[in-house]
């Protein structure tokens, strides 16, 4: 006999009350798997209930996992599968996921693990670092933010929550089609896709070109973290050196007649990680060439905005008549990463392909992200940030630049000397000490470098290594600059 | 002779004034193409300067593409490449973007094509949208989320707005390994990776996991963004008809024997688009199965916290002993879902591998939104948001579900009765009308609908559609439903 205290005055529906109390019946013990319960009919005379809500609590144990009954057959209580317990989550698998996984998360996965040394957060104490790429937070108009979004929060409320057009948001992609104006690009904001960054556009562009015998042409060194993603997406990369005025054209002209590339992937403007920003005629050339072929341009103008010294050389897109070039742009370099908003301009026939992939790979950037920049775009604080931190890095790079030439041996040792951005590039000219063992001997030293092989698909011969400025105090780059010339004169003498 | 007049007391560098000054004649027309500009040595005597401030203006017009100098020749203005004009971007590409984009990326911009008239904003005047999903804007907290952003951004400073761990924000991490704990679901936080959405997690998964004879058993029907996003990623769908209490597990245990399946995918909580919730039963079969076949079984829990009828069923990843299960989840449909936070509680071997594929493929999830979401669920916001909604929604729903009861023909038609989420599924069992007619005139009579054929991989035998009550009031459902009953009732007749 199932004792069930139900209260008819509760706003617990009965049925609910009814499969409540023997849930707790069973897992107090009191009922014991294989149990019989009452048959429904016989129940509901018994507790003078109607006879479905009887049937609705019963359904709802089974639901629940709590009960079973076979046809012509007694309803009895079950046993469930046992939960797994706190601690007990990190066992053993019935999947073996290193061998289920594909080659390519595993190229992922490998270079994630060299990369994973790099981040700021595991800088130790003392050391200068030289490595990170994040501009420096201090620099940041966060307070211009707080206001923006809490003006339209206040105003719009739900609307910058909610799902967003997967294009991208409709006043950013026009606030972009005008900042590129600035710079002679000529785009329509139809002709702009909103990406979660420019690293999600890098690998939309790829998704949407890959086949089984894709190649890209990269300069070596490239940015780092595009490398292993061309090889996840089914390409070989085909390296062409960089010279001082950037990617060897001659070289370039010979790969195109040896095997017709999927597309070229450049960063005219301070490269990285050299530093290096091409000339008009060099960027004359390479589109003439991709437009002869019919080769897809990849032009990452990631810091477009990052010209500090002298006048900017125009995109390759500003002069894109045969509409060849993908240009790739970014708002993490100049004012918030952590909004995660890039994006991609393009012709319209490519946009609109790009567009359906980046739908059903993460629907849209995110809204609030898009709705804030677009807002800071239009009311200045963009334009007014940008002259603040070009003051801020032109003193970082000048300090670096004159300290470079103090410290570091005048022979043996070559850098570059760029215009604008956060990064140079130091190659070791002599000398028999490896990479590793010159990054060792910096970590030694407290200075952090970011090691020059992340920067090639296939190692160089040359020790080099990238230096950037982007987080560091005049003071701190002086000091580590010292530190990494002393490094260097043992390295390859005076 | 060259007229250049110098202010050696300007900011400007004598040699940036000099550039420009020669810029300003050539865009002029004082000097043409061909023209020749004097040697440096010469003009450095004529104006005074030090000949390498010539030389260095030099270098820079060569850069800008004005000049062009061959050794043993005079320097002469060079001819530079047109830069596109306003408003003539959208014409001929010399990269025949559909030919060269693959087969994947066609899949879903015809799949993109055919969605975009489901977008909300498109939604005539005076119709009633039971299509759309996202939930109501005007329920969002959207105050607590402005007081929140706020709060951080004036203590944290940028700290929100710095790129993230690709993991995932540490304490979001542990806000929804303690989340997922009131589901009985024991994850750690390293077991946890936060994506950007439910969308970006079913691709990383399906990225991680593609192999040349990829399959993946789908229900039919099944989430309707999802079905492109397997295509795509080179995944054979195979469909197994969904029933009343889920997935026909006898047909799934017959197509493992048939071919083994890659991974299983289901969404065992108001499953979209039909709303059935699996019973606890249904859970461990279907579990037993993968598990005794290694075959990792992706749980789309994105409605979890949406369960406002009777009491809640396990999810599947809580009795996962043999780690087979990738649960996904989201914020999108309790929270914002511009934020675009979702994220993945999987083995730890999985979810590395997925950390590095997301790391390459967009870095990290919006720092921003992260930090946000993990306040709210730290201060009470989302559990006091959650019962907030369950109110409203369980009014909805119940509003729907009566209304059917009362305008639908009481023959020829079925549908589910959900004990949460935002949606149901009709099925015409009856009449000779096709699926297209069906939303045709539905849509005649000013209701919107999700037609079914959109979640089947293949197209259905019978007429089907879902309705949505995730952003209508009590007074549209009623009203809206009485339209469809008149166009169901002269369809199957009454």
């Amino acid at each position: 006999m199932l004792l069930l205290p139900l209260d008819t005055k509760a706003r617990e529906p009965l049925y609910e009350q009814m499969a409540h109390r023997i849930v707790e019946l069973i897992d107090g013990g009191a009922l014991a798997v294989g149990d019989r319960l009452p048959p429904s009919r016989a129940l509901a005379d018994t507790l003078g209930l109607n006879r479905s809500t009887v049937l609705r609590a019963y359904q709802e144990l089974w639901a629940l996992g709590y009960i079973e009954s076979r046809p012509g057959s007694y309803t009895t209580v079950r046993q469930r599968a046992r939960r797994v317990e706190r601690g007990a989550s990190s066992g053993d698998s019935a999947v073996p996921w290193e061998k289920v996984a594909n080659a390519a998360s595993r190229v992922l996965l490998d270079r994630h693990r060299r990369l994973a040394t790099v981040r700021g957060d595991q800088v130790p104490k003392g050391t200068i670092n030289f490595a990170g790429l994040a501009a420096d937070r201090a620099l940041a108009p966060v307070d211009d933010l707080r206001r923006a979004i809490n003006r339209l929060l206040a105003r719009q409320g739900g609307m910058a929550l909610d799902y967003g057009d997967p294009a991208g948001y409709r006043p950013l992609r026009e606030a972009i089609a005008r900042r590129m104006q600035t710079h002679s690009v000529t785009v329509s904001p139809d002709e702009v896709l909103v990406t979660s960054g420019a690293q999600q556009a890098i690998d939309l562009v790829l998704r949407m070109l890959a086949s089984p015998a894709a190649r890209v042409v990269v300069e070596a060194p490239s940015y780092a973290a595009a490398l292993p993603l061309f090889r996840a997406n089914g390409y070989e990369p085909v390296e062409v050196p960089m010279r001082d005025d950037g990617m060897d054209l001659d070289a370039l002209e010979r790969a195109f007649d040896v095997a017709r590339p999927t597309l070229v992937y450049t960063m005219p403007n301070f490269h990285n990680p050299t530093g290096i920003t091409t000339s008009q005629p060099h960027r004359e050339r390479l589109l003439a060439l991709c437009s002869a072929h019919g080769i897809p341009l990849v032009e990452d103008g990631f810091e477009e905005e990052m010209k500090y010294f002298g006048r900017a050389v125009l995109p390759i897109k500003s002069m894109d008549h045969s509409n060849v070039v993908i240009y790739l742009g970014t708002f993490s370099k100049v004012l918030f990463p952590g909004l995660r908003i890039g994006w991609i301009a393009a012709h319209q026939d490519c946009i609109d392909r790009l567009t359906a992939i980046h739908r059903f790979a993460s629907l849209s950037a995110s809204t609030l992200g898009q709705v804030a920049i677009a807002h800071l775009c239009e009311n200045g604080t963009f334009e007014a940030h940008l002259r603040r931190i070009h003051v801020a890095y032109r003193r970082r790079m000048q300090t670096l630049l004159r300290s470079m030439r103090e410290h570091f041996p005048t022979r043996g040792v070559s850098w570059t000397e760029p215009n604008g951005g956060y990064t140079l590039w130091v190659r070791i000219e002599r000398g028999t000490v490896t990479e590793s063992q010159i990054v060792e001997r910096l970590t030694a030293a407290k200075v952090m470098v970011a090691a020059g092989s992340n920067f090639f698909a296939h190692p160089p011969r040359s020790a080099s290594f990238r230096l950037s400025i982007s987080n560091l105090t005049e003071p701190d780059i002086e000091e580590g600059v010292r530190r990494i010339g002393r490094v260097l004169t043992q390295i390859v003498g005076g």
